[in-house]
């Protein structure tokens, strides 16, 4: 009935694809156009659903009259490029996380999305599950008071791939940047200092690369409200995301999903099944619930539920937490700020 | 690619809509027209997916040469004649439960459809539910060894409304005749004999229609275990709908789905989530795998999962319950088959 | 500092042995003495706590002026006998389950110990249990409205040994009239007809001895509401000792005591720990409590929480069990209460 | 029929009556005598179980030839006068934690109990915990392979009283000290570095007393495994005592002990118990398990389960968070160590 938001996807990898294809079932969506470097070798995937065209040029994509929102899905190195163009056409863009890994260019693109007077969108995909969501609706609630303590765990089923490692920016930018996001959301505290301890105790590879595989960060909020985020690239069982908020009320908790709730009861003790294996079963229905909330967006003008800032704050912590990892101190993200630019930079 | 199925939906109630629904997501089904005698009051929602046409007489879903399978998705009374006539226009078809209320008639849909060599899937939809799936994989990789007791808890969280309940053919043949199916997915048992309690206890409004709000049913099946079924048309915390398989090595249990798992712990106790709220909630995805399955067999040939077959035991054993409840006294299923013709019936 | 309560125990098997070490660590207690036809093999026992005299004659006890109450702990056959002369002696009797196997001995023994004006304690444990005892207190103060559907599960490890299933009296004796009186206790509801189905699955054993070991028992209440029981004499996992009580307002279940919380994820899945092994395990407190209570009745006056009535009330439906397992048919508690004395008895 | 070992008690305030009334109902046990500077306000209670006699000056106590093994329950700043004058006279110690607040003082007590060839048990009572126990073996088993993140939870329901809490030592010495233990106890593990972030949430009061009421800790192993530890003064649902230890291959978890197990589902949700209340509930079993542990290693001469040298490096582990709150940085344990002393002691 109503006219359908034409979206290009700029990147076709994992990512890219899961978000086309979730795009491919919305009634309210057209994909317009695809595009990615190696975008010829994928004519059966492209095939299974209807798109006008595909490029190996994302500018193709932005300069194309009849698109109203891009999605950047290409690796970090490119977001910013891609973005500020983005901005110069005014496309709404849905960008993946982190913004990018420098933060002086993370701040150029929050203003140029300012000035563009676009919808921005960033990546953080778990604010949109079913239980977390409902985590922070009975945190908002006040059903725990106050929260004093956030605990966040948050393991990988297996590493990624060692060409991912590589370029990944390291554990805080490329894993914990989601949890860094979501201690924000679901305590509603901004952070004040970072405290990281990291090791690698699952695979020498990871400190070939400079990085780790098995971390816990101690945050400290403004408010004197303490934060713990708990990461492995490594838990046999499958993708464990949980959180623990205990506030002055009492404590809220979820568990992991589950592809059924049987139980078996034996001699040998109770089975029952372990967590879904990784991102792709956990979030299968949080993919769509993020992009249909920012094609919402697009419908009503209202700001995204993750904005641009959120993209920075989480960025913030990534870099205290690097540095803290390097120092071997806490590190307030104040000192991260104030060194970027000489000053507070102003948004 | 390949050449889409083409479905025509006979009757559009709230069960024939839910089909519809999930079947225009299906890249490989055509809906091709959906027939009910109300159907003019629709357009609103038939404009949501593409069907070539409607009409209000099903017999021209029936003559049409391009459709190759219907879903029958009437008041229970019309199934007969409406799966004869589809039979005789070798169109599969996709019966709701029950087939029918009249064990012959029953029997002459099954010799029909055999006769015109269609495929025939009753619509018995728990068993692709991924809980009472995994059951079954369970009991049949001997997990608990020989079942010895099963038993099936489904409480619907309101009645049915009263329109409904008058023709719905009492509790064994509405409601309990999903659990009489379940019972022997399950065990892959036969049952010998049903002895069935009810009450009135939850609205003096079922006893004035000859049904009952509340039972119990002890089945006994031919190698001696035995299985109980409890069911309620009130229970208010939601749809509960979960089974226990006790064996010679141990058990199984399920729990029912929640929409989060989330704890809240304060000093009033331990809050969780309680279950989905009805079928369309808890079933969403069965519903989903249910059609699948039976376009699958279209595309294979294979027999399908829920066969009539199976549609006749579970209505032998409703008829025993209801001739149970009726007469105070456990009912063999043989005396249920002798009685309806003479002879058991050769299928 | 108060005079302490002389207790004699008749009886020192497994339960008897149970009983006197408890009574020896409570401060309120002096067992004066024990009598058993084989105390004589038992004095390495008898020496860890302090007790006035042995004897193989249990009427020395009943004889002994400075004894005011006796735990009756012998076979069921001797519990008549032996009660009826206590009562002549006014001790206050607690007697194991059940009173007797045959209707007027009970009928007997209930008038003698009313006529005697004694205390009389049935030995119907669970009531004292800490999970069963939170059921009662939850139903009692309305927290599902009126129960509707019970539902017991009382399964055993593992078979009693052979010599003691000969003199059993059978399933319902032995072993379902604690889940007859449990059923009772939680719905505070009275049984009007009772049906059973038994096999036997387990050992052939139990058919030799005419006996069952598997059975579901479908229990209706003169309100109309149903109950279910389900036995197995093994449960390869541990003693599985359940219920869940549905009602108008929701359902209450309860879960088995287990040594430790323990869960361990692993790629095999979460396993935990099963159910305590059997009833001394998990009964241990239960043990303990309804022994105090009973003590607690002879300082106050106060009428035990299991009296006399509840002990003839679960061998009703015992009786009546037994008969619907032979003959095939639901059986009224009021025709086995006709039948034993030719018109219902006058308690 | 062996002789009965007589213990002396030292202080007879709350833990020192707990362990008194448990150390009565052991049959292996004489308690010989009780001191306490207030005893002649307790004959009610010293009355309630036999004692030879009862003294305010403990030195009677270390001073009786009768007795073989004192419990010291005093406030911990008189537990190293009273334990070096106690290895004098060759006495077995049970001590309460922490064993003193000054690290010389503990080593003093350290080598003077070695040199006396005295047992000595440091009453870090959790290690005899059901649960915590059961997580130790699945550990040592190697069930989740080796640890590589452990998280202890340990939250008080109420703050301790004020008069208590101005001379408690701070958290870190009077409620983290236990989780200190734990956290070896479970991985076997040393500790190199302490990280520690508290503040004041729930009550004004411990900043007074320069303290604090929420806290977490940041542990780093020698082997690069990472710790953390959650302390809470006030969780208004209970005292909240768990664990999870995550390694190469899997996780553990447990629950906290709760009164019962009954779940309520209504249309509210599903109610469960909170857990139990304080440390008297919920290590009500393990404290006596400390006490008989204690004993056995009199009977056998074994090393006591915990030992001077745990109580040592909980103590360092609690100097190490103590600086780290003070200073803002994370504290190596060695950097304690070398202080103390000038150089790493010699023990």
């Amino acid at each position: 009935m109503s006219k359908k938001i034409n979206v290009g996807i700029i990147g076709a990898g994992k990512i890219g694809k899961l978000h086309a294809n979730n795009l491919s079932t919305f009634a309210e969506v057209k994909i317009r156009a695809i595009s990615d470097v190696y975008i010829d070798q994928m004519t059966d995937w492209v095939s299974t659903f209807g798109v006008d065209y595909v490029t190996t040029d994302y500018k193709d994509i932005l300069h194309d009259p009849e698109i109203d929102a891009v999605l950047v899905c290409t690796p970090t190195k490119m977001h910013v490029e891609i973005v500020l163009e983005a901005a110069t056409f005014k496309k709404h863009v849905f960008c993946e996380k982190p913004i990018s890994f420098i933060l002086e260019d993370t701040l150029k693109v929050l203003r140029a999305v300012k000035d563009a007077g676009i919808l921005f969108q960033v990546g953080f995909v778990r604010r949109f599950d079913h239980n977390f969501k409902k985590v922070y609706e009975l945190v908002r609630q006040g059903r725990i008071g106050t929260p004093h303590i956030i605990h966040i765990f948050s393991r990988d089923p297996e590493p990624a791939p060692k060409e991912y490692v590589k370029h990944s920016g390291g554990m805080p930018f490329d894993m914990t940047i989601h949890d860094f996001d979501m201690i924000r959301y679901l305590t509603q505290f901004e952070v004040e200092e970072v405290y990281a301890q990291g090791s690698v105790l699952i695979d020498e590879f990871f400190r070939e690369c400079n990085d780790i595989d098995t971390a816990v960060y101690l945050l400290r909020f403004t408010n004197g409200s303490l934060g713990v985020i708990d990461n492995s690239r490594k838990a046999e069982y499958g993708y464990d995301q949980r959180v623990e908020v205990f506030g002055s009320r009492g404590s809220i908790t979820i568990k992991n999903d589950v592809d059924n709730s049987a139980e078996v009861m034996t001699k040998e003790g109770v089975l029952s099944e372990k967590p879904k294996w990784f991102y792709l079963e956990r979030y299968n229905e949080a993919f769509k619930e993020e992009l249909k909330s920012f094609l919402k967006c697009i419908v009503t003008g209202q700001e995204p539920i993750v904005n641009g800032n959120d993209g920075l704050q989480a960025e913030l912590m990534a870099h205290a937490a690097a540095r803290s990892l390097k120092e071997g101190r806490p590190v307030k993200i104040q000192e991260i700020l104030l060194e970027s630019t000489g000053r507070i930079p102003r948004l």
